[in-house]
């Protein structure tokens, strides 16, 4: 039989971006495209014994559990929340999901009506717009600078359009890496109260800090959204994230914080998606940041001294000549580098050549629902290992002198 | 602020289902109500084993892995397919999900537009009922009776609404437990090829087959749509697996198996959903299947063994005079067991009775989308152990006395 799609379909993307990930698995090529942590920097032997005694502890930990998720895990957010930040969260107010692309889809699924306007930075993190693409919501760019969103354009679209929601991640955003500054995260909350606008708030790469501060000290610098808001007492933000990024994808454990409405809303939408997550993953990782031989900000210390050589690496390799006229945001933080190419060259052109080469990238017109972003790319430095970094960013470099002749 | 929910979201039930759920459990009720498998059954010990050698290989196991999920779990699938039913299929028409809840709903999510008609059966599975009342569906119910499916409706209702969609469960249903005839399967494919109507076929309760007859020779009498559909090289299904039921819901590894590209369409919508199901979860309990000290086959026998003890028992407790007139039909497998209550007795009313002294069951209402169904109710007789059968069961006859009275 022919199938007939829904409407939606026709606006997924092409599924370029997951054929590339797949060509490269099966080719084990250099990939600077994807989203991925340091394999070898995950508390594997850590997680290992957690797993062990949390299979010793009886077969309740593999039925269904919690539709919210582990209550002790949430609890444990909430601690961490006022450790890290002084605010109290809650675990009502929290539902775990099975990462944070999970938690982006299940809000859109309850929040946003199909031809529904949602606004999004510029450039947007990737696996975002898709989930507003299979919604059907008009997506539109706020214009955004070094210092983050610009208040008076998203004014504008606001008054323009009546957008539904927000979508923004303000400390390292995939895939700028930018943080945006205290007055625009002031400045952008207050526009949204004003004008009753929800803000989905995408913290998923708020640990990963590079330089001297401490991440604690950091986070106080530049309190999330979420933590202005309801320090004022505020339900406009809704909180997005994940320990993918920090501990292991495959745990796939991410998390939602917000007002108690729109938490339990979500919930029933997640017990539509999938029931609920898994609870032996809840509980082989709450064993883990429970245990006296793991310290959460040693682990995330150690990771952000590593990413920060990658990162510093892969900005060395962009002083070589072929790379001369690339302009690039340098990022204190997160897991990828935004480079837009001289001569404006293509970047789907320019990744073409590359994957003959045996390196990808990600193009950055796939950060953009709109015609732009088409000389720009998005390069990983958190995955690859040194070698690796130097090798791909060689062969990058090859095709662009090649290009540009 | 006030928050102004995506239109489907009144179409979402009340979150009573989930309130039982999370009322039983902090309460310790007994349940009667949830579709929960028995937890002392679980291959604990062998699951911790393979979890234990999985962390020892390596931390690739821990990273994002194959969207379709574990390359070498689908080839596990398509040899238990080809040993069970004699039929191949291809690992690339197999998608792995978190379960088969999350199957049908990324199903529906790229094949049912607002408004599509989408039928079901009499009564229908509540977890389906919610993904289409989410989706915005019209859902019609077709005329089952003990053979299942009556073709004569499903034609008239295929012609009357053109159809996008037909969901069915002919194995052991949830919540009837029938078993659809091979006359009835043969003649609902016809019709739905005729007429060019996709079915999502749930096969999630296939092997709990109870009786003296292997699950073997079983699936050989009483073939699965899909198979007599592939037998003929059709693609009118697409078949829906879960290992929540015969290993544990933890592990949330579920399966999509039909046509390349419907499962290449779910498959990205999977990657905008939630990316990819846990590869860690995959590898463990790909490394259970394997184990040569554990065999599939006797623990399936395992299970049905107790699961047929259990559902004598509560076949014998309704034959005591508080349950007079109970019309039960009597499932030769499956979780459940379909009671319609004498006297027109409300479900929701027993309920609510019930719920008052400690047990609780699903109303027969909640299985469909019109307004039926009122005096049957949804006993789970898998996941009581014996004792809290007993005292359930009775509980529930002296709440029906009651209201009689």
């Amino acid at each position: 039989m022919e199938f007939s799609f829904a409407a939606s379909v026709s606006h997924m993307p092409s599924f370029s971006v997951r054929s590339i990930d797949n060509r490269q698995r099966r080719e084990s090529w250099i990939s600077l495209a994807e989203e991925l942590p340091a394999e070898e920097l995950f508390p594997l032997a850590q997680l290992g014994e957690a797993a062990g005694a949390v299979f010793s502890a009886g077969p309740l930990v593999l039925q269904y559990g919690e539709a919210a998720g582990s209550l002790a895990l949430r609890k444990w957010l909430n601690t961490r929340w006022q450790i890290d930040q002084k605010l109290n969260v809650d675990p009502e107010d929290i539902l775990l999901t099975s990462g944070s692309q999970q938690t982006i889809d299940l809000l859109v699924r309850i929040y946003v009506d199909r031809e529904d306007t949602v606004l999004v930075e510029s450039p947007a993190s990737p696996g975002c717009l898709q989930v507003l693409r299979l919604q059907g919501a008009n997506v539109l760019h706020v214009d955004c600078d070094e210092e983050g969103m610009i208040p008076e354009d998203l004014e504008r679209l606001i008054v323009a359009y009546g957008p539904k929601l927000l979508c923004a991640s303000p400390s390292f955003a995939n895939p700028t890496g930018r943080v945006w500054s205290l007055e625009r995260r002031k400045a952008i909350l207050e526009l949204c109260k004003r004008y009753e606008l929800l803000i989905a708030e995408d913290d998923s790469y708020g640990d990963l800090r590079y330089g001297l501060e401490s991440v604690r000290s950091f986070r106080r610098r530049y309190p999330s959204l979420f933590q202005l808001d309801r320090e004022q007492g505020g339900n406009h933000v809704l909180y997005i994230g994940s320990f993918s990024k920090t501990i292991a994808p495959a745990l796939r454990v991410g998390w939602a914080a917000g007002d108690q409405r729109l938490i339990e809303v979500m919930s029933a939408a997640k017990q539509t998606a999938d029931w609920q997550s898994s609870s032996m993953n809840q509980a082989i990782l709450l064993r883990l940041l429970q245990s006296p031989r793991f310290n959460w900000d040693n682990h995330i210390t150690m990771l952000n001294r590593e990413y920060e050589i990658r990162i510093k690496l892969m900005l060395e390799l962009l002083k070589r000549p072929n790379w001369q006229g690339t302009q690039v945001d340098v990022p204190s933080g997160g897991m990828f580098l935004w480079a837009v190419l001289p001569d404006q060259l293509d970047g789907e052109e320019l990744l073409t050549h590359a994957m003959s080469k045996g390196v990808s990238f990600l193009p950055g017109a796939r950060c953009y629902a709109s015609d732009e972003g088409n000389s720009a790319i998005r390069l990983n430095f958190t995955h690859p290992g040194r070698d690796e970094l130097l090798l791909g960013m060689n062969l990058i470099s090859e095709c662009i002198a090649e290009l540009r002749s």
